[in-house]
């Protein structure tokens, strides 16, 4: 059993490799009568696009999306949403001993281990042109979103020891700042950061943070399909993604319950939170807050200082890795954990949309259409 | 959609409230011919019973399992193994105003948005006995994973600020120490932080850590079922659990690439690697390694200081919770930690079984039984 | 991967074996806010009961069943109910040779081929007490549907040659009736064609059609989710069960397009059909008119006529099956027909809810909640 | 939730409208190892091509396949197979009434009832060009079933009253037969019979049969996914089948016990059966003999005599088809058939491999690979 498949009720399908003909993904589950042509997903692809951010490679990869079924006369009708990128570059081209060699923190060994044998064009499906899917599908969920009233935003917190400054936040910088982090002095900072490292040859990581808005107090499932460990999962799905944390997360640990538990108050005849430790969700189950999460983005493996390793017979080798390589994939990830958390939370609204008998009625007999 | 059940190949039910008749799981997909009897399962469901351990509730619960279905003559049949814990203790009770009330980081409040009431006794389906069929079904997975050579073993690694030394580890003594800890300076320490806090009526959390050794190569499915993906998601699903990393975690977002990266090397033949930051896990799929991850356990909300609320027509109020209550669930979540990584694993052992076409082969063609 | 759920927004977990402790199921995804006990769920395990009925077998079984979870105050909770019917009869019992040869028509030998071994007291899980679990869990979805104004009703159609008269037809003597069937002449001609057989130790099959009214237009989700194809799944997957057929069935077949077609009219405002050829589904969509589909029932195979067959090592043997033995089951099969008919047209339902974005939003931005 | 997915071990998401830009499958789980190319597969998609039989459309749609993704020097990857066939003819047209009012016998109201809307153009997703989808999936199942042993042939068992002769049945003759039969003689009456309706204006059904031979003994999963069960489901799923039966099926119903059952007999030390009534299937399960279904077609309901109907208004109306249309489908499903067969056989014996603990055993630890 393979897992290309995400989500319950609205569900995705994604396919494709980096060096393939194509790259794509199938939604099916998209309610019938949202309004969707490719000028409204194309932003989301040009986000995750290289050569659009600083620090990224120049290839100029233009992934124009192309929406292939599951539209009529500019609106969904409610069948299978599939939508596709063409590779304009296959050419044959010398992967080197990256076929027979394995890099180190790539996942090269664990897919010969696997399937006997791998794509190796590109890393082929463990490339980060597989998340090409991810983010047209979670494009048309966001999308979705906006008409409930709800946003998705994602940006950079912090790239190696450079944090953005709360006080100095501003979201809609994030969308054009060339490290997609939504403070100025903070980005500036970490372009030094890495320079340098690019210098050495060497390449840093960083923390992703995503803050949901306008999500009703319910969503989540619990035992198993609560919100947070369905964010959890979605944002830890996509490669070089190593930790997840909700709320005040892995510092929770250390605060006591008095200090940690969020005060409920009375908010001008809403029930409020003084705090929001919690990051929004009480029991897996938001609770009408924002929802806030975090997600670590290990250093990207490609590094040109030369590394040990084997070849695939099991001989011990040193392995130079060439050509340009982004020696962060920070910025470009924002949009992915964006889309993920994008699918996840429309999935749970959709499962939630049958939590009580009388949301059924309300539904079927109160409202019934014909 | 409601979320009780998990798992792909093996499918866990779990079912049941604090201070209903009773709380169970039924498991569809245990295969057929493992050995099992209540006295196997017995020991698991022990170490998350309150009254065995130190700062846990005196209340002496006594969860007894028993074995309703799937087992003959001593032996998996593979049909469902449903097994069940009676409530001993469902005599009326006087919950006062925690019927009306919402406790601070509890999941009251989110239980009556998303589905209008809630069962109040003892937190209903929110409380820490929810996790009785999760121990239950995870004792299963743990026995037949034993059968495959595979080990999951999850303990102590921090409380409050005190963490454990790993030059003092011994995984022996976290299955008798009052604290779960596999070291006992560190339990002592972490005992009197434990006073003290109950002395202020105050709580901690804490961070478990789990190794699960022996996997073999080539366990998870990309891109959606990764290994440390299906791991985050599950060990979320345990109320209070709010990060999750695996490996290096949160931490390689500080490292360089050269520094974050294993290097392979020629292990006397096999395929090894210098150091583990990446926990075992190279693009959602296992390397051979051993799987580390840690969860954040938040502090148990049930402090008796007194806390501002409100009620559930949200007036303002302040709530004073009476009554024995652990300050520490760590110590009684290490063998929840424990269970869903087991569940999970299994699962996604069985899920890799037909990744190859020669394995399949295998299986049908070359050992043929009939 | 076994079997043993069924359903997709709610599901179903059965679990249980004849002669084991208990049988029952989890029922996951029961909206919050029905009225359940189990003086209501009762009546629906009556029907199914032998003993109740001529021609079935006269122990005396009182399958009493038992709410365990999900409900709270008499209403569900939205948590997993859980149901369970205790078996009283669990005694040791010389069950001769049937554990060591193969009845023909039985799922003996498939079982042993399959799991290596069985439970063949009773027939384990093959036989006809798993059905309890399905019906309690159709109990509860049934009451649910008439909630939303659906009703499902199934009756004897044919037992062996003898047909009901459409023109003698009375829906509510199929509940009264010792062989299900509502119309009294073809009853009385059945049991003496059941008589004759029994004389002869032989068995009977037969056809039971279910009724599904007041089931809006718009149900089923194709491609695959097709209602029509669901029903067909739910209804084969019992026991004994050969065909399956909706609206003119296997008898379109050999009619033309131009008799076989259901012509619309305008019926006093709203859109009807002259004729219903198509049991009420259009490209497995429901078309707003009554469902009416025919399940084929095989004649029980515990005949006492010897048999000749094979025991567990192949060894040529002839079979006397002694003891007392339904020779029809579809009597008593009527209820377990309607209660799968039950599950999969709630789950289509509520599949369905989430098809048009207009219907979400009516539930997240036009009605909110909160 | 929409239905366009389906599998549990290989999962097939089938996408595409009759007039958009494409159509086609994503299959997730297809195993690595497996050779493929378009060449294999494309012979699938001319079994169901309308101008390479008599009594289809003569318009020439060349539906030719390309495979996007999954494969890499001419085997499968163990990732997503995406299967694509373009749309040649997707020119604006006059639809002229077909827009705006209801085809008797087809979905037309039905999506207009789900959805709101609907792509109109050749009937949208409800077209039998949605079949391309499951048939380029099902030609990659097939090929796997070979290397297991497993063939899949369907093929015309009547069209309206004319019937195959079992006495003159070459199964060969129906890969080249204008109507599919295996019968010669057959094929020639049932000619005569559709060029007679064909000048009337009027349409035919018929009856598709398939078998499955060299499966062996085990396959199906009680009690809800057992074979005969998921191939109804999957064959009721094809646009048109009304009705399924295995083995004796319907006829079973007026069957005795003692004639129904099949004896099991020492087969020179294998054990084998004396008849097949139960079409290879005991328990849900498959007990090595041939499995033998058969799916009732309903006849084409698109009819050149005038039709009464209603318009999207609700207003009657008198309705003409024009154009050339298949007088008969039966010929073209029959490929349909096998492929919605195959995909169930293969998943099922995907979710076979985890029955018994021994096979998974044999897997990771007798047969370990690393």
């Amino acid at each position: 059993m393979a897992g290309s498949i995400t989500g319950n009720i609205i569900r995705v399908s994604t396919w494709g490799e980096s060096h393939g003909a194509a790259l794509g993904c199938v939604i099916d589950g998209v309610p019938a009568g949202l309004v969707l042509n490719e000028e409204l997903i194309q932003p989301f692809m040009d986000r995750r696009a290289p050569g659009t951010r600083a620090f990224s490679t120049a290839r100029a990869e233009g992934d124009k999306v192309r929406i292939l079924s599951g539209v009529f006369e500019g609106k969904t009708t409610g069948t299978p949403v599939s939508l596709m990128v063409e590779n304009k570059d296959q050419r044959s081209k010398d992967y080197g001993n990256i076929a027979t060699s394995y890099r180190p923190g790539h996942a090269d060994f664990t897919f010969d281990q696997k399937y006997g044998f791998r794509d190796y064009r590109g890393g082929g499906r463990s490339s980060g042109r597989e998340t090409i899917g991810r983010v047209a599908a979670g494009a048309v969920c966001e999308l979705i979103l906006k008409e409930l009233g709800v946003s998705v935003n994602a940006y950079t917190y912090s790239i190696g020891p450079v944090k953005i400054d709360k006080d100095n936040f501003d979201i809609r910088k994030s969308l054009t700042d060339p490290l997609s982090m939504p403070d100025e002095a903070a980005s500036e900072k970490a372009m030094a950061y890495l320079k340098e490292l690019s210098e050495k040859g060497d390449s840093a990581g960083g923390v992703i943070e995503c803050v949901i808005k306008g999500l009703p107090a319910g969503i989540g499932e619990p035992v198993f399909d609560k919100l947070d460990a369905s964010l959890a999962k979605a944002v830890l799905s996509i490669g070089a993604v190593k930790g997840f944390e909700i709320g005040s997360g892995f510092e929770a640990a250390n605060l006591t319950g008095s200090v940690n538990n969020d005060s409920f108050f009375n908010d001008n005849g809403k029930i409020g939170k003084r705090t929001n430790n919690a990051g929004g969700i009480l029991g897996g189950i938001s609770d009408g807050s924002d929802i806030v999460f975090r997600a670590a983005v290990k250093p990207t493996p490609s590094v040109s200082i030369p590394q040990e390793t084997v070849d695939n017979t099991g001989r011990d080798m040193t392995l130079e890795i060439k050509g340009r390589h982004d020696n962060v994939i920070v910025p470009r990830a924002v949009v992915v954990v964006e889309s993920m958390a994008a699918i996840t939370v429309l999935d749970l609204m959709l499962m939630n949309m049958s939590s009580r008998l009388d949301g059924i009625k309300a539904f079927y007999v109160y409202n019934r259409r014909q």
